[in-house]
């Protein structure tokens, strides 16, 4: 489908869906560029790219698609790097847990946003960082959100969606406040939380081994707070005002059930404990 | 190992333990009892139990050993319906998630605690309810918790003790209170947080479709909330001292992540989120 795909940021997301074309016969080629020779070594060792150039404007001159999959605060020096040196019609998109944040960076680098340009977010991806961890199937089974603008070209968005279903993906389409809103809530919070518990309990650990009799449920509910802390540190920043917004309706929320504990109010506990479980059980597939 | 167990509350937990003793041949007869005369039906059809009594009192009354595994708002009946009736010597234990609640009720009913009486908590478990979801692997590789009193037989702790590792499990002896602090902070405080996390997004789900963009690390960090509501009204209820300090310690960190986010202070927000990675990666076994 595509000649030539540059991935810029070969970790797990970019080292995956490189690996997801290759299984699917989506490209000819994969070029991989980053930071990090030694990862982008290691990538072609793999077998997860074809070659890599450390220079980005390098990577992206012969690309027909440009996936952007590094850190939030690594979008404008990438965007910098490419600006003037992509072929003319390449779709460039990426892979950012936040959208505004991309658009925001990409105007002020582009001025005029390329046509090509449609963001995008597939909705996958586990607590482990690195190339060595990507594999094919990530994005079967998954949904790739996908934030076209007013200037996209139509062609560019037709492409990319058929791209991440040819990658197993399922594509939805979403205005980009919108992405903000719904991932703040769905994986931003929960990795907030997921952090501030297991550090507010590495605090108590000093007092007392608390950790040894974690069980199957705590393992699986901290597994988020094994997640790389300097792209959610970005994440956090980049989405400030929805992350905060979810922070502030989840923290009154907990005070409703810390003051149900405190008064004995077993019925108003049981309510909304209830309602949680009943949200859970008919909305979230396991 | 035992003659004849007494299993009051054949759930989840009551129905595991008798498969376990049952695999691992620890008993010669497991009696059941409990409030739900289908499902003790049921557990006779499963091939759980041998055997059951809906009167409790007539189900203990040849039991060497009686485990109960109630909710904990049932425990002052059940004691009240074993008082008089069980065997001199018999080992009276359980598996509540909390155990000064436990204590004090037994205390209440018997007034002089029986000899025989050693608290207990196999810190396993799934977010599943019910005699259906009981598998004899339950405890093995992990920890079962007791708590034996002043007042509880060597003898009682001894045999207690090899009953828990003939189902797989090791044996760590605590004080109650200690117990208590150390459940509240790793599996109490993570289920109310869940519930909390779930309901709140519930309300937003009204707005926006948002559950159907939760991907796996959601899942995980949810699975918890769908547990029995009951359950963990009665736990929180029961622990509600020690499950009130350590959501008064969480709140104050996420104080300090909402802060950090506010403030812009990327530092202080990698510094958190490095902390819980490093402690959860050290100390929790995957």
């Amino acid at each position: 489908m595509f000649d030539c795909i540059a991935i810029i940021g070969v970790g797990l997301i970019g080292g995956s869906v490189a690996l997801a074309a290759k299984k699917n016969r989506l490209c000819k080629e994969i070029v991989g560029s980053g930071r990090n020779e030694s990862e982008l070594q290691q990538a072609v060792q793999l077998g997860v790219i074809d070659r890599y150039e450390m220079d980005v404007g390098e990577a992206v001159k012969e690309a027909d698609l440009i996936l952007i999959a590094v850190p939030l605060s690594a979008f404008s020096d990438v965007f910098r790097q490419i600006k003037g040196k992509y072929r003319n019609g390449a779709i460039i998109t990426d892979a950012g847990s936040a959208k505004a944040s991309v658009v925001k960076d990409a105007q002020t680098v582009f001025g005029t946003l390329p046509a090509g340009f449609v963001p995008g977010h597939p909705i996958a991806g586990t607590e482990k960082s690195g190339v060595q961890a990507a594999f094919a199937e990530l994005f079967e089974s998954r949904c790739t959100i996908i934030t076209p603008l007013a200037s996209s070209a139509s062609e560019a968005v037709t492409a990319l969606t058929a791209f991440w279903q040819g990658c197993g993906a399922s594509v939805v389409n979403m205005e980009v406040a919108h992405h903000d809103e719904v991932l703040a809530a769905t994986s931003h919070l929960p990795h907030v939380l997921a952090y501030a518990l297991v550090d507010s309990l590495a605090q108590m650990h000093e007092r007392v081994e608390i950790f040894r009799y974690a069980a199957g449920g705590f393992r699986d509910f901290t597994r988020i707070a094994s997640s790389s802390p300097m792209m959610w540190r970005d994440i956090c920043m980049a989405n400030k005002e929805a992350v905060l917004d979810v922070l502030e309706q989840f923290k009154k929320q907990l005070e409703l059930v810390s003051q149900a504990i405190a008064d004995n109010d077993a019925n108003e506990l049981e309510a909304i404990f209830c309602r949680a479980k009943k949200a859970r059980d008919e909305h979230v597939v396991i």
